[in-house]
């Protein structure tokens, strides 16, 4: 370790305390993307990492967009032949829905006591992402005091429509190519293999989204005056839904898996000598047995083959009591989950064609918010992964795993397709974290040896 | 025609008016049962009825129950061999929700010029009952003060829980057997033929509902991280429910059309003797073609087949927007439409049953608010129902059609299996009503004519 590192780890260790205050100030704003009404929040969250970042040491700005706005920053290191990289992070968050759950407010972040993991951080946005892009920020902020400067250039790019589909993204990459071309781009949005490994990820899912609207009679009707006769929207719904997988897990639509490539034998290999335990895994949250393609093991079927959810599904009466109801319209929201060679456009399309197909005389089906994304695997004999590996094992005193992940980050696909940039995606995220669910939290020492990590990692790639 | 009776319709006609008003005044009480926060509102809507029973010469009070109150009232006839008639008749109305359907508010009644009906009157329960107690009510009022009292001793029984499915009645009915218990009921709670042609409903489908919730992991998962290898709730209910019919509209669940009762040979050639065109009958709710088993007629599917229909989903995200969640939980409200034959109960489990042989690994299925009550049919050659049918032609100028009825009215078995009455039900509703949907009205020429109906059939009893 070199003097400058040493003096880097031990500001941050100092601050500790501030460091976290700086994180729960930004917990607190709702920035709930998805929902229209906390677009202020958004902007305020913005503003607020605009102005962190000019704190620290970058030349920070609101750059709007036609959507939420985007956060860039950036800091030159003059001379040298270190690459430049763009650091990419989300301030959005997902919905807290449904409230009732939480044992504390979502937006009123709190230290608590966590048997398994020691002290940890509860609110929206812990994990996702805010805690995960403040163990950068602060790992910037602490070589910016004891180093004087950060030992590489970086500009930062701070996304506020992770959790919305990223509909502003690609046009502001196209009108700011020059500015957010970097060498790679640093991701810090994804997991550790466990609490103790760290872990760099190298392939993602895709995803395809969209929604479903059946409309049958031409309003609500009574059930009894016209049940049995009038055809009803639910029915066909779930009707169709029922028939798109086959007893085995494996999807029924058409084409579906035509274009996956399947791993290689090798990958397959390594994957399997990992130490992961499925009824573990699923134990954690009250199931025993993976409900996926049966001839795939569990990671195989999260990381490597693709899904089709049903991830909300209304219609007719829902309030208390009964309603004796033939509604007029029922509704699905679906997401894929695509892996390399899969075309989402083509799964959309697909999943239209198995629609139309089963519609019965006298219903009409609606396609609503279809947006998608590909998978994306990178080559991980490139020297930046292995330098970062390397920073990690340090900090962790263990090797980092090379993994997948069942989640889609559709920046990194903008980033290889738009830029031409590989990316490296560490973070520092664990399975019980709850993002996107009630109760979300991150560990404390997640976010304090996340930023040591990134602390090293810096010091390693100014030196590629 | 008598003397008095000529007397009694014209009192009714003269003041049509305050007979307006006073409907008026009970629809702007949102009574409904179905949503604990009206409790109040019935309890309120209980109070009028009484008072207006008070006003025209009843007996009258309301009458506590563990849930929504009862209404009743006595008119006592001395001597004469007339019979005593119990009239039935529920305050409560169905929810309003979707409310932004609504073109003037459920809860302040207006006149509204229509096309295809003249004056109509708009709100929620116009119709569905209070509309159609009120005709009642008023010939009573009329009788009282053009005759000086009613021609037979008459009981009214209120009640407020019929769109709850009725938990209190079975209950009160047991308690108040010796008050209760008449020579007949009249019900005034269905529909004419239409809107020229008045009708006797003589049989009518019962009811079984319930509420099926799926459970699979023990929280809301993201859909990323999970996808492919965790059960999800709203897969699994879809698939159930998907499976329920056949293409043919034919209900799966084992057992369901075991006790069915076939309709006669004879009853079947009168039903297709009706003037009934399907087309037309579904092309007002913008469909085209019958829904349900193709070896039946409309009618038939409508009045003598039972049903499986899913009133309500709900699963998942439903707000704007996406969330990548597979939720915790997905559940389903059903009702069951029964012929005479079918045991509620039977029908019950069959559900369950179904639901428990489909259940995958890791679900579990609650049953929640199950409630049923079989069908009921009359023999229509009593001399009750031909002395009403002579009263309706007399004032519709057009003999009155004995027809079936797809709803369920549970009282009418109620009165049947606690009371040993069998029950005459006259109403003046038309299909086009929209009862149970947005902007419900009642033609203001069915309350107008359907209260010189019951003036009429009030004198053709009193002779039975």
């Amino acid at each position: 370790m070199t003097d400058k590192l040493d003096k880097v780890l031990e500001t941050l260790d100092a601050n500790s305390e501030s460091a976290l205050a700086r994180l729960m100030e930004l917990l607190k704003i709702p920035s709930i993307s998805t929902n229209p009404a906390h677009d202020n929040d958004c902007v305020c969250a913005a503003q607020w990492c605009a102005a962190t970042l000019t704190q620290i040491g970058f030349d920070a700005s609101v750059r709007p967009t036609t959507g939420q706005p985007m956060v860039v920053g950036h800091y030159h290191v003059e001379g040298g032949n270190a690459p430049h990289m763009l650091f990419y992070g989300h301030y959005d968050v997902q919905p807290p829905e449904p409230l009732d759950e939480w044992d504390s407010p979502p937006f009123e972040p709190v230290l608590k006591e966590d048997p398994d993991n020691g002290t940890i951080i509860s609110a929206r946005g812990a994990s996702d992402d805010k805690g995960q892009l403040m163990t950068f920020l602060e790992a910037c902020r602490a070589w910016m005091s004891a180093a004087g400067g950060l030992p590489l250039s970086i500009t930062v790019m701070l996304e506020g429509e992770e959790e919305s589909g990223s509909p502003s993204l690609k046009p502001f990459l196209d009108a700011n190519k020059d500015e957010l071309k970097r060498d790679y781009a640093l991701v810090c949005d994804t997991g550790q293999w466990d609490a103790s490994t760290p872990a760099i990820t190298t392939l993602l899912r895709g995803m395809c989204s969209c929604e479903v609207v059946i409309t049958g009679p031409s309003r609500d009707l009574h059930s009894g005056l016209y049940g049995g006769v009038a055809r009803n929207p639910i029915r066909v719904l779930t009707n169709i839904l029922g028939a798109m997988h086959d007893e085995n897990g494996g999807v029924q639509i058409e084409g579906f898996y035509d274009d996956v490539q399947p791993i290689s034998a090798e990958q397959r290999e390594q994957w399997k000598a990992l130490p992961f335990d499925p009824s573990d895994f699923l134990g954690r949250v009250g199931l025993t047995a993976p409900a996926g393609e049966g001839n795939f093991t569990a990671l195989e079927q999260l990381w490597s083959r693709p899904t089709a959810e049903i991830n909300g599904i209304i219609g007719g009466y829902t309030g208390p009591g009964t309603k004796t109801v033939i509604p007029s319209i029922a509704s699905a929201k679906l997401t894929f989950r695509l892996v390399p060679g899969q075309d989402p456009q083509k799964i959309a399309d697909g999943f239209k064609a198995f629609v139309e197909k089963r519609l019965p005389d006298d219903c009409s089906a609606e396609f609503l918010g279809e947006r998608g994304s590909p998978a994306v695997s990178f080559d991980i004999s490139a020297p930046i992964f292995l330098k970062a590996a390397q920073a990690l094992e340090e900090e962790w005193d263990k090797p980092a795993v090379f993994m997948g992940c069942g989640g889609s980050i559709p920046i990194v696909e903008s980033f290889k397709t738009e830029l031409g940039m590989d990316a490296l995606l560490i973070g520092f995220g664990t399975d019980d974290n709850r993002i996107h669910s009630p109760n979300e939290k991150y560990n404390l020492s997640s976010f304090q040896k996340g930023a040591r990590s990134w602390a090293r990692i810096l010091e390693k790639l100014a030196a590629l």
